[in-house]
């Protein structure tokens, strides 16, 4: 039905820009996406109580439902500036609809850095004049320049139909979504109306970057948007829904890969709970405990930890005698009891780039799969200094 | 009212001995607690769906109200053991009670390590041979022999009164009770009946032990129990609550610091909330953010952070212009804004080894105090390995 492009492209009509602004002190930390004609858009943000100010203004230019382009600033989030940080990103938006031949109602802004601090507007706005000339087919361009503590530039690009669906991604710490997650913006030539794209991305999201956890701390920037100029025609819905889901499902992978100081991806899949509710409540337990999370960094096949993490689900039905679950596919519990394995062999498949855990509860026909990743030194290393440096 | 003991002491008529059962390499690994005389008790247990198999026939033994003895073994936990373990820990009450010259159901029997593993019975059988000859008047002895990844003994005593308290606990990793925490034995020569006690500790815990969070993972063997053998007479019921809660405020403190890797105290109260129970879920929030933890670890002023924990609760009541926060007691949001502090002062502060984080919501009356640990590379070099080391 659809296929992964072998290198990330722009679907019809797209292209992107990107400059070093003087936010950072050399790499790019400023990024300009720009489609040639009006695209109908969704998007969905942060469920945090302080989102920051390019986030209320991005619920504000969401609602007509078309957009032209999306400017994106790293290093400074702009997030409890005040009426103050809200007008910033209204300059910001105002200074790329000038690059982009449209107006500032058209552009969706995001900053993602630091929280607290004042963005340093004028240096934005002198860092976007002349952007135009620069736009250029190539999505890693705009996903080098919107990194923050990511080690490598996220894009993907899916081919259904006539059409492609291309994501650019950021985000690595900060990490816990509930309705949106981090930075993605997704764009496609397919031709849908803003309602039901914003319903197509919001199933997409629910199964993918609401699944992801890193570090259990909810981002005040989330957002993923997502961005339809119809210069390829129509596309089969149901087609397209797949591929949207897949796309956001590998890109889900991808920060889970890059979450700060990880080297592996963790999958944990729930079967047979009372519910999907408490499916995903038990999976995302599992995930996001810190002593799993070691186990896995260890390639430590200390396999009671998934009881413990099970078991902590207070709200959760869980009966311990029905309990299973499996590593990489070797049986590690059973009827609730540690079952015997044949631990090199599990000592060797936790040792690989990706650990599956599966959870069987025994109860009902619940199912989710939750995202995430191990934690190691690094991830004190980028945090233990991350304002300073 | 009362006053804490300058070195840890037992109350009238308790004694402990420990024991190198062969279950650790050299360590004491196996402690007995002893009273002269039968005493009242109540305990609390994990809320884990997995409690271990001493947690199972703990409630069983707790519902009398009475003790006269505690035993306790490390590295193993004897949970996930099904049948074999409940009687494992049957078999190990009855070789306390014989050597304490009572029945099993006057013995409470903890075990504290790796889960998943069926307890090596006879070894401790064989341990607790003759060990009431070695029973002395040291808590620490005790203390010592329960410890698993903790790097120092928990005892404290505070006299109330013409009575003692006298807490002996252990607790470093998979800390995030919801009900009980850990292993804290509490042993009082004062007289209360059980039902009493049973009200106290409850009381006592709810602000102490139940505020506490390592790791946000929840043991499968937490338990806290008092045993009081009433030796020094009736003591003001106030007075000993006053008491009691004070010194489970301490133990927590001893637990928070020496966490797995931790090396300060973080301590998060959260004012004006509109209720009691959303004060305490955002000051767990804040307590268990990543983010703020390793922020504390490095001394690094990123204070957006606080922002963004305060702000992922999404099912409290926030008005971001309302927030304000204080680290040390130096103000660093005012109005939902990043305040203008002084950061090297702010820097200095944060390195030393308490961090004092205080929060006003400016809606309400609830308040509350959680207390936590910072999260450095000794807490990934401890988890990593834990089950092979």
């Amino acid at each position: 039905m659809h296929t992964v492009h072998p290198k990330p492209v722009f679907p019809m009509g797209f292209r992107c820009a990107s400059r070093n602004c003087g936010l950072k002190p050399e790499a790019p930390d400023l990024a300009l996406f720009v489609s040639d004609v009006d695209a109908a858009a969704a998007a969905v943000f942060t469920r945090n109580h302080f989102a920051g100010a390019p986030v209320m203004l991005g619920r504000e230019t969401i609602r007509a439902g078309r957009l032209r382009a999306v400017v994106v600033n790293s290093r400074v989030s702009n997030v409890a500036t005040g009426a103050r940080g809200l007008e910033n990103a209204r300059r910001m938006a105002r200074a790329a609809a000038a690059e982009a031949g449209t107006t500032a109602d058209h552009v969706l802004v995001s900053s993602t850095g630091v929280i607290g601090l004042q963005l340093p507007i004028e240096k934005i706005e002198r860092g976007l004049r002349g952007a135009a000339a620069d736009l250029q087919a190539n999505p890693l361009v705009g996903a080098l320049a919107i990194m923050t503590t990511d080690t490598r530039p996220k894009a993907l690009a899916i081919g259904v139909g006539s059409a492609t669906i291309t994501w650019v991604a950021k985000g690595a710490g900060m990490i816990e979504p509930d309705m949106a997650t981090m930075l993605v913006y997704i764009f496609t030539d397919a031709a849908f109306d803003a309602a039901i794209l914003d319903r197509m991305l919001r199933q997409a999201v629910a199964v993918s970057f609401n699944m992801l956890s890193v570090d259990t701390d909810t981002s005040t920037s989330d957002t993923c948007a997502i961005l339809a100029n119809g210069l390829a025609g129509d596309v089969d819905e149901s087609a397209f829904q797949a591929a949207l889901t897949d796309g956001c499902l590998r890109v889900t992978e991808m920060l889970a890969r890059d979450g700060e100081g990880a080297t592996k991806l963790i999958r944990v899949t729930v079967h047979q709970a009372v519910n999907g509710t408490e499916a995903r409540r038990v999976a995302k337990a599992i995930v996001n405990s810190p002593l799993i999370k070691t186990m896995a960094h260890g390639a430590d096949p200390n396999v009671g930890r998934i009881l413990m993490a099970v078991g902590k689900c207070f709200d959760c039905t869980i009966e311990p005698a029905r309990t299973a679950a499996t590593i990489n596919g070797a049986t590690v519990v059973e009827n609730g009891l540690r079952a015997d394995f044949d631990e090199p062999a599990l000592r060797r498949a936790l040792a690989g780039d990706t650990v599956d855990i599966e959870v069987r509860l025994g109860l009902g026909a619940g199912t989710a799969t939750a995202f995430g990743c191990d934690l190691g030194k690094g991830y004190i290393d980028e945090n233990a200094a991350y304002y300073s440096s």
